[in-house]
């Protein structure tokens, strides 16, 4: 199968639930001054700010997976499908860490648990579609056993770093964004190529 | 006329109903504990992964399918148009099968009527575009017509499973989310292809 | 220009205009019995499949409209744009509509007018686009003037029916959706066509 | 890099923001007459109208830019989510000047100074784009030194005007409104030609 449409539904996924974010934000002209409701909607604005960026690097690393392909099977479509399912609860976990992490307590650490499991959850589907590249000769240009299980390994990092970021949250539930949007830094690295240093800029 | 913008039309209108899901996941700082709303949410978070997976694979039969055919007419645009607007009923479909699945009774079984016309439409719509396509001369490489009536006798089986589908949830309404998973779930193999087990991966 | 990204850009407007007007259908469980809710709220399903089925022949049309060009220029981008925008607004003046429509009186009268104008601003925009195309030398083959000013007369007609089926909505609200519904089915024809019976099918 | 997705995903985002910015126009059957909602919602209709016009011509001038490349590179890429960024923010920071112009006073100002902040951080980003493009040989066909920083000179412009057209807002806010549609009409303009005059039309 062709590439082309796949990539243009998951564009059009990521383009929705990355806008769907600003949702998230408002402010009501009956609930007292907007300085006020802006100060006290920080958490909104921070979550807004971290989701954002991660989506956004999610899209730039699914642009670059998919340049090393020319073909997909039906295995990378539903692991794509389970990929853009954990985006797209992205607005509602992103919105319940926001209501709930000014109050603390089990509920933040719930709202904390929830988004740790969408941002997890991107983290190995990611993983899983790299891996099955790899390892099914789906690749454009072949590369070495060695060089794809190693690509495939510092990648998937990942899948053990969201845990550990989610646990923080758990004990702290403001270090989630902060970890999370740390997490998301790494991830603007060109991680997707196979042999690191070869940049296409 | 070219199939390109059908294609591009149908993933941004596939992309914004898949996406537009989220919104019926919610829960307020206001109403009680976070893991006491969750889960008395599950019927909400149940039909959203269903109707996420309802899509996804509705969307991987259409790319299917348009691998097919090079060229679209005038009444294939308009089957689609139908397809997609039984899709697009599926956010509020889903949303209210979710809000009147617990209080059982009546209610329920008309949300499970609802939500099995979104799903009745789409089996009845996708089949008559495998058959325009079959019987219209609008294949790429053609079939003989036996290979083409059996497929879409084959495929069309949905729609008589989809009414069965729904009126085993008019007797038991959970059993909807179940039936129409387990239906989802058959439609991911490649039933799209004409001749079984060319398969393309 | 290339037309491919205005195209795309149109496709992704069309597409969310289209799906967003499932955010009109809505049912609470704690407002009364769901059949009621249903029978109750017909205005909103009317206007639901009314409105799905213009931006649906929007899209064909304008399909059909770029297949004619091989470039765009900044005057057709702009008078894109001004199509969108009426296309955009009309989530609102439907839902507007559907709102207003039962209660009759001036209110279902202003409403009225809202959804025309949406309308009304389509027609007109896209007669603005086909003549621009015409007359500016941006077809892709080109035709003797008599056919091209034919073309644009032809379907002008929108231009003057649309305010025909605004005013029958001001006498009768009701009329509104069936004036409007029919005039899209007008435009399912191949309307967009520069010679009527030339067909791609 | 291809160019091609990073189109894709960016008319995909423009796409949904300009057509949520519907969602902050709704009038409500139980709230008195339609036409007494239609005239003190006015800011709501004015605001709406110039966000689409102002995300419109965003979208013009994003094609012209890109029309000057043939590669992105990754620092174009996330500079690109930043453009982005500001732009999903819209749809609020519109909504919230609407709610709070007509009551003046400090929220009116604070109001302004977020929609200013969306619109000078869009400006800023795509100044940094076109900079970008310019000095490091992204450009499709290369210019002189001279005609690239001309012409990032003249593009920058904005970077000033937008400041100043907030902080005219913040005297008398409803001139927000007038100094933002004013400048999306200046940049109507060919403003992402390298050389003025070298029109495409």
């Amino acid at each position: 199968m062709d590439k082309g449409r796949t990539e243009a539904f998951s564009d059009g996924v990521l383009a929705v639930a990355i806008t769907l974010l600003v949702l998230d934000l408002h402010v009501e002209a009956t609930e007292g001054s907007l300085a006020g409701q802006l100060r006290r909607n920080w958490p909104n604005f921070a979550a807004f700010l971290v989701s954002f960026f991660v989506i956004g690097v999610i899209w730039v690393n699914h642009h670059g997976l998919f340049t090393l392909v020319t073909e997909v099977d039906r295995v990378l479509l539903f692991e794509n499908l389970a990929l853009l399912m954990f985006v797209t609860t992205l607005p509602f976990t992103t919105s319940t860490l926001a209501k709930f992490l000014p109050g603390g307590g089990p509920d933040a650490r719930w709202a904390v648990l929830l988004y740790g499991v969408s941002n997890i959850g991107m983290a190995v589907s990611f993983t899983a579609m790299l891996s099955r590249i790899v390892h099914h000769d789906l690749l454009a240009s072949p590369v070495g056993p060695g060089v794809g299980r190693r690509a495939v390994r510092r990648f998937g990092l990942g899948t053990i770093a969201y845990p550990i970021a989610t646990a923080a949250g758990l004990l702290w539930p403001p270090l989630t964004l902060i970890a999370i949007g740390a997490l998301a830094l790494y991830y603007t690295l060109e991680q997707t190529q196979l042999l690191p240093g070869a940049e296409t800029s």
